[in-house]
C-alpha cells in the first residue's frame, strides 16, 4: 500500500498540499477505496444518436457512485466531470494498481475535498454519481475504443460529440439507475457547461443546478487557446491521421505542448509570479542555455510529461471541440441568452473566481442578468481567490463552505425536502 | 510597383486596416523606400564580448535612419524593436524584391504610423535610428549567420544573448554615427525593456526614456508562455538541435505553435470576443470536424504560417530567452527595484494599456512607484485600449498624441532643448 508515511513521499511534489485534503481510504470522511461501474447503455436495436450526426452502436458508460439512494430516490446529485477529469471524483480507486495507473496511486479522486462522509457533498446525506463523457480516455466508449465496424480502435473515425451528447447519456444512466429527479447537478469548467445544459435540457429534473467557473460558452480566447493546443497534435508527426495506437512513436510531444499551454490559462498570473517567479530550477537538470532554466518552465514540463502518461491526444482533439461549441444561447435561445435562460426551472448557483481568466467574473455576470430577467432563483458567488480558473478545484475550504450552504438550503419552489443525513458524523 | 490600388488588393486581410496608416511612399508623410545600413562594429583584435560569457568575433548590425542629424547631434532618437520586429521600423523596404520578403511588400515598417515627416517621432525635427538586435534574423548577426570558426551556420552554437548586449551593440553603433547623446530611446514589449535598460546602463547618454508596455521584469506567465513556445520548437522532430539551415525540412510546426499561443497573448479576450466570437470561417477550407472551424482558429493558423515564412526558430529561442532574463532590479539594484530606479538621469515615460494582460498595468504601476521614490520625473499613461498588449503597435492615434507631447515637452532638467523642425509640414 501506498498511503500514510509512503504517501508523502509519493505524492507530487508540485501540488501545493496545504491546498488539498488528501483523506487516506481508512479515513472517516474518505469514501474509501472506489471501485468504477460500467453499463452498457445501447442495444443493437437502440444505437446512441449524437447531436452532430454520429451514431454509436455500442456505448459503454463508466460511471462511480459514493453514498446511498434514499428509498425516495430524492437525495441523488450527478458531479459532472472537466476537461481531464474523469468518473473517479472521490476515494481511492481500488484498480488503479491492477490497471497501472501509476497517478491513480498518488491523489485521491479529483474532488475528494469536497465528497465524503460529512464533506459539503455529504455522502451520508447524498447519493453522488459520476459519469465519464463519451470520447474520453477513461472508460466511456471514446476514440481509443474499437470500432465494432472495423475491429480497430476509431480514432478520428469516432462521431463528433457535444455536451449535449454527454448529458443525454448521463440522462439515460439515471434511467437505468431508476433516478429520475437530481436533486442537484454540479461541476466546473467544462463539467459546469454540462451543468447548465441539463437545466436547459432537462429542466424538469434538476433541482438544484451548480455551476461553477464556467458559462454559456467559452470566450473566444479559450477557443483561441484551444485551437493552438489542437494545432501541436494534429501537426505532430507521430499522430498519423490519429492512428497512432499501437505505435511505439506516440503524439507525446504536442500533447504536451497542448497541455502546457493550458494549464497556464489555468492558473492566474498572480499566482505564478508568488510560487515561481524566477526561482531557478536545480541546476543539474539543465543541459544547454536553451533548456529548462526556472522553476516555472520545469513545472510545466513536469505538467506536459504527466498528461502524456494518463491522456489520450484523441481525446484531448474531442474534448476541446465539445467545449468549444458549446453555446447555451445558441441551442436554446436562437442566439439570445435571455430567450434560452427561460427554460431554467432549478435554482442556480453560479460561482466565478476573481481571478479566473479563462471564464472571467465579468462574463458570468451576464449570464445571471440573464437568469434574473427570467424571475430564475439564483445565488451568484465571486470568490476571491488567487488560483485562477482552477479554484473551483484548489479553494477546498471556500468552495465547500458555499456548496454546502447552497446545497442544504430549501427549495420552497420545487417542494423538494433537502434529504437527511443518514449517520455518521 | 504594388502601392495604390495593387496596395489594397494585397494587403493582409486580417489587419484592421482602420488602426494602421499606410502610407504609401509617395505620401508627404512617409519617410518612403528606405535602405538598410550594414556596419561591422568588431574587428579581429577587438571582438564583442557578451553578457553571459560569449564571444562574437564578428558583428555585423543592420540598422535604419530616417531625417536629418542635426549638427550638434543632440536631436536622435533610437527606436528598440519587439520580439518579431526589425530595424525596418518606418517606410517601404526597397530591397524587399530583391530579398524576396514578400511580407514586407505588402506592409510598412512596423511603426510607420508613428515615424515620418509630421508625424509623432517627426522625421522633420528627429534623426531616428533603429537598429536589428544581436541573434535575430533580419541583417544582424544571429544563430543562422555563418560562424567563421566553422564556416558554417551557428545555430545553438551561437552565444546567449540579452537586452544588455543589445544595449550595449546600440551604444556601440551610436559612437560610430558619433552620436554620443540620445534626445530619446523609445520602444515597446521587449523594445521597452531596452529603452529602460539604456537608462540604467547609459544614464548620461539618455535625455527622454519612452517604455509602452513593458517593465522591469516580465511577469512570470509571459515566462511561462515563452517556454512552452521554446518547448515547441525544441521538440520539433525537423528541429535537429538547431542544425535545421539547408534542410528541405524545417522546424515550421514548432515555430508556428510557438507564434499562435504568443499571438494569442498580445490581444485582449475582449478583442478576440468582438473580432472574432463564434464567427465560422468559410466552409471550403473545412476538411474534418477536427480542423479549423472558427474565424479564429482560422486567424492564428494565419499568424502561425505568415511568421514561419518570415522568422529563424533558432532567433525566437535567443530573443524569448533574452525577453526571460531581462531583470532590471536583479541587475541593478540587487534585486531592488528602488535601488536600481536611483541611476535614472532620463525623463521617463511609463506608458501602458488597459487591457495588456502580457505587461498588466497594476505592474507598471509598482515600476512608476520606484521611480518617483527617487524623484525622477516620470509621466504615467494608462491607455484605455480593446487592443491588449499590440495596442502600442495598433493605437496609432492616441499612442501618437502622447508620444508627441512628451517628446516635444521641455526638460528643464537636462538644458536640452527640443529640436526644430526642420520643415515641410
Amino acid at each position: 500500500m501506498v498511503f500514510g508515511d509512503e504517501f508523502n513521499k509519493l505524492s507530487d511534489d508540485f501540488v501545493d498540499r496545504r491546498q488539498w485534503r488528501y483523506d487516506p481510504p481508512e479515513s472517516l470522511t474518505s469514501v474509501g477505496m472506489t471501485y468504477a461501474r460500467r453499463l452498457e447503455l445501447t442495444s443493437p436495436s437502440n444505437p446512441f444518436h449524437l447531436e452532430r450526426g454520429g451514431v454509436l452502436e455500442t456505448l459503454v458508460v463508466e460511471y462511480e457512485a459514493y453514498g446511498e439512494l434514499s428509498s425516495d430516490g430524492c437525495n441523488a446529485i450527478l458531479v459532472t466531470h472537466a476537461l481531464s477529469g474523469d468518473a473517479h471524483a472521490a476515494g481511492w480507486d481500488g484498480e488503479a494498481r491492477r490497471r497501472d495507473r501509476q497517478w491513480r496511486l498518488r491523489r485521491p479522486g479529483w474532488w475528494d475535498g469536497m465528497i465524503g462522509p460529512g464533506k459539503p457533498l455529504d455522502t451520508n446525506r447524498f447519493f453522488i454519481i459520476c459519469a465519464n463523457v463519451i470520447g474520453s480516455c477513461y472508460g466511456t466508449t471514446g476514440p481509443a475504443s474499437i470500432n465494432p465496424a472495423t475491429g480497430k480502435p476509431y480514432g478520428l473515425r469516432f462521431p463528433e460529440v457535444t455536451v449535449g451528447d454527454w448529458v443525454c447519456m448521463e440522462a439515460m444512466l439515471l434511467d437505468r439507475l431508476g433516478i429520475d429527479q437530481l436533486y442537484a447537478v454540479c461541476g466546473g469548467s467544462l463539467g459546469g457547461q454540462q451543468a447548465l445544459e441539463w437545466a436547459l435540457r432537462f429542466p424538469d429534473r434538476v433541482g438544484k443546478c451548480l455551476v461553477l467557473a464556467s458559462g454559456p460558452k467559452l470566450p473566444t480566447q479559450g477557443v483561441g487557446f484551444n485551437a493552438v493546443g489542437r494545432h501541436a497534435i494534429l501537426h505532430d508527426p507521430y499522430f498519423r491521421g490519429g492512428d497512432y495506437y499501437g505505435h511505439a512513436e506516440q503524439p507525446r510531444h504536442g500533447l504536451a505542448v497542448a497541455r502546457m499551454l493550458a494549464h497556464i490559462t489555468y492558473q492566474s498570473g498572480k499566482q505564478m509570479d508568488s510560487r515561481f517567479g524566477r526561482k531557478l530550477q536545480e541546476e543539474s537538470l539543465k543541459k544547454g542555455w536553451y533548456e529548462v532554466e526556472y522553476a516555472v518552465e520545469s513545472y510545466l514540463n513536469h505538467q506536459g510529461r504527466a498528461f502524456v502518461e494518463r491522456f489520450d491526444a484523441n481525446s484531448y482533439l474531442y474534448m476541446t471541440k465539445a467545449m468549444d461549441h458549446y453555446d447555451a444561447a445558441g441551442a436554446w435561445g436562437d442566439g439570445d441568452l435571455w430567450q434560452a435562460c427561460k427554460r431554467v426551472k432549478a435554482e442556480m448557483l453560479v460561482a466565478t473566481f476573481s481571478t479566473d481568466w479563462l471564464y472571467p467574473p465579468e462574463e458570468s455576470s451576464l449570464f445571471v442578468k440573464a437568469l434574473l430577467a427570467n424571475r430564475i432563483p439564483v445565488t451568484y458567488v465571486k470568490i476571491d481567490s488567487i488560483y485562477g480558473h482552477d479554484a473551483f478545484l484548489l479553494e477546498v475550504e471556500r468552495v465547500g463552505r458555499m456548496l454546502r450552504a447552497f446545497l442544504l438550503s430549501p427549495m420552497p419552489s420545487r417542494r423538494t425536502r433537502v434529504p437527511e443525513s443518514g449517520g455518521g458524523l
